[in-house]
């Protein structure tokens, strides 16, 4: 997986378990692109201190992600509800209106389930 | 949600955060029936010793849902996914046995997503 979209994981399942510094300065690095030097004047405090939050923040969640394992899962719970989504894709609805409605109204809850 | 469900859901989701004696206790006490005596006679320890543990247990796992809500989430997700699984069963397959066979495979794939 994407560095950046792990990360985006991260913080998102494990965000509010970090010190709001730690997950703010991750945010900024994985989410917004800040350079350590742009998160480091936003903090007012060294570059080297950037950097050290990042890293405890990475170090924290990763921990709780051994524990817990809520991107595996959700990565195991994206590919499961893309194959119900192609296979329901796949059904032919025989010109039937009302029935290609409802596996339509299916498929978008079932993508609705799969949002983080 | 029945006590006993919302214990099990707790343990299931945050019960390796807890040390291993929180964790049995808690499981022995919600899971598995066992009284306090017995809880304190199989740990080795007093009848409020154990009472502490299960205790101490619950507001862990309580902070952790604060933050995390996963058990709030599956709840929410258990809930749409009867949803769908209702709307497909509403579809009338007009007797293509391919189609039907499509959308038991969904269902049955959905009630998997929607496992712990």
């Amino acid at each position: 997986m994407d560095l950046f979209f792990q990360a985006a994981l991260l913080l998102d399942f494990y965000g509010d378990l970090l010190t709001d510094r730690q997950k703010l300065a991750y945010g900024m690095y994985y989410n917004e692109d800040f350079s350590l030097r742009e998160i480091a004047e936003n903090l007012s405090i060294t570059r080297q201190g950037a950097r050290d939050l990042i890293k405890r923040a990475g170090v924290v969640m990763d921990g709780y992600e051994i524990k817990l394992k809520l991107v595996e899962r959700y990565e195991r719970h994206a590919r499961m509800a893309d194959e119900i989504i192609n296979i329901l894709e796949s059904v032919s609805a025989n010109e039937d209106v009302e029935n290609q409605n409802k596996i339509n109204d299916a498929i978008t809850k079932i993508r609705q389930l799969n949002e983080v």
